[in-house]
């Protein structure tokens, strides 16, 4: 008859320093920089069609941040967006960073490696103390399931305002980052452009900074 | 040349009645009782040897309840935990309410499905107005990377807290449920009994609730 | 020489039950009905003057709440506002459930207490677990230091969204409570009706719920 | 007969720059210094008579910090606690940052000036974007009543986590600013030598970061 268990220690007392199996070789920028070092693709990369079919088995963790600028007194002086080119080429989107967390990729990681994807390594991220989100949004690959929608995948979005403190150089399919005023008069046609539930995510974002 | 798209509606005003493909014939209490009513098994549902390969390939999203009953000013004046058989039936352990979301199921039906699993059909959970998480607990398959151990998957749990209204009804691998005064003495013996970090959370959420 | 004094045992482990010197015959109730059994004005009362003079010397401690009805998953159906004659008489205002926190009385007392005022006393509000307020509203007596506007006083306003489980009697200055769809069409129209920020509020809490 | 008034302006399109009456010669300054700059005591100051009868009248609206030093990947590396002589002089107490919101100061105000005061001006605080308190800690005059007690008053603590980014050079009556790491094995007992409640909010703010 079973017993109750009482004897294996809490995890808690963790040790970052303790070996980690396959991952004893890996480092954060491998993670980072989304390469192996001559040891091929990273842990967490999938090929196309492994990826596809996870897609179609389970729901997706992503992480999507809202770039601001912050004055001195952390008050929001300008809300960013992105202008990225679609996945086909045929038009230009108002977007979020946003990004899948990878396997065995904490949420920080994902979160300066996306950041860093598309607003390049000089921009300086003040990532949260704390990783409760201000928001969750659940996208699904039918229409009007949600206010979210996504149409390769069921996704789980969590969603962080994050201050940058450094320059941004538009990097990879991102054309532009455009900063606004979050009390201005042009914010809300911006937002009104962000298709999928982006503009939702950034309305709630405007609500929580007040 | 692409040009900026700003045509496409915001889904803010998604329709819940509207046509969900593939899903169109399928009711909540599908994904609720994990049963498809004759069409054999539910969307999201997966064979053991394909949620084995996605375990390996991308983070798995859960949800992890702590279990509350509350007075009438709010005030949480117990708090529950589980009693389980292992998976391998060797030994007690002392748990939260924890489960896999689905694919295309939300986080809501989720946390019902996993309520009543464990709890029974009686419990009456009053679920939360907002999703956002007190705490993510981010559950590696490496001992020591984060508080949170599992040998099966990464796993990225969303946690909340959720009053129980009704009666508990032990379901399932659920042997008992115990309830104790969240300012009690016993609380702390009861806390570290809790493995993988699971006691982590369940401290969180008293620091939480206050 | 001070030495540092780590005698002092920690607040923790308070004890409800301990003697409350002056507030030894006072029960919650009196907080509640704002009455004294007799016994005159309970703690916490101020005469007009008193607390005219109050308001010019100190921010006043207010919560603030929105009024919502749930579904059985958790999500709000509708959203409450409040039709009140304004304190000189001339007009009808749309406004939310507002009210000082009397001196000695907790957050959850004031809460309960306001709502009973407004909506009476089977109303059968489930208050939060959790004493986190989904935003603070800094209400100034000068327009346009803040998006809240109070020419009485400085006002930090807790705000909370509370699920009202049973019946509205429209009580005291309230003429009476209009419920509508949160994702309705005549909600934008409702919240643009609520001066001096309440709207702002309004539109936050909508958000909060998502 | 009253009307419903829906012709009043929504104060959300605020504008900093309008008159503020008796405030308008008054800058941030004024409040952070807390001097008047030869127009004697700012708005907000009250003599200690005055401050004496507005504490047994009403809650005093609080901040509380808890001081941290963050990573580059935004975990919290170290937490502070200050070292003060108590008010009568006899003893060293260790405690957080708090202080009285004044009348008329924003709470981004009473937050950068508590900081100043007991840390100096080059500490460079990282003030939090949105205002929501990772805790509301209430103190009241009566041991016993909450996990909180201040003898000289009820207060309302809005509690905040701030990242220090510069130097800590203690002023006024902190003696000392000791740092130590969150998950260290001496923290247990510095939270344990904090009384009054202080050690609660630090545990709160402890599972609040993770």
């Amino acid at each position: 008859m079973p017993v109750l268990n009482d004897e294996v220690p809490d995890n808690d007392d963790f040790d970052a320093n303790r070996h980690r199996g396959e991952f004893d070789n890996i480092n954060p920028e491998d993670f980072m920089h989304n390469s192996g070092s001559g040891r091929g693709n990273p842990p967490g990369w999938l090929s196309p069609s492994e990826l596809d079919r996870a897609r179609r088995e389970v729901p997706m963790a992503y992480i999507q941040i809202v770039p601001v600028r912050t004055d001195s007194m952390g008050r929001v002086s300008q809300v960013g967006t992105l202008l990225r080119v679609s996945e086909d080429g045929s038009i230009v989107e108002r977007t979020l960073i946003a990004g899948r967390v990878l396997y065995h990729e904490s949420l920080r990681e994902a979160i300066a490696r996306n950041i860093a994807r598309d607003m390049g390594d000089l921009a300086l991220p003040v990532l949260p103390q704390c990783l409760q989100p201000f928001t969750v949004a659940e996208f699904f690959p039918t229409p009007g399931v949600s206010p979210f929608y996504d149409e390769r995948q069921h996704a789980i979005a969590l969603c962080y305002v994050v201050p940058i403190a450094g320059d941004c150089k538009p990097q990879d399919e991102t054309l532009d980052v455009e900063w606004v005023d979050p009390h201005g008069a042009t914010v809300g046609a911006l937002v009104d452009q962000m298709i999928n539930g982006y503009g939702t995510i950034m309305r709630r974002a405007l609500s929580w900074i007040g």
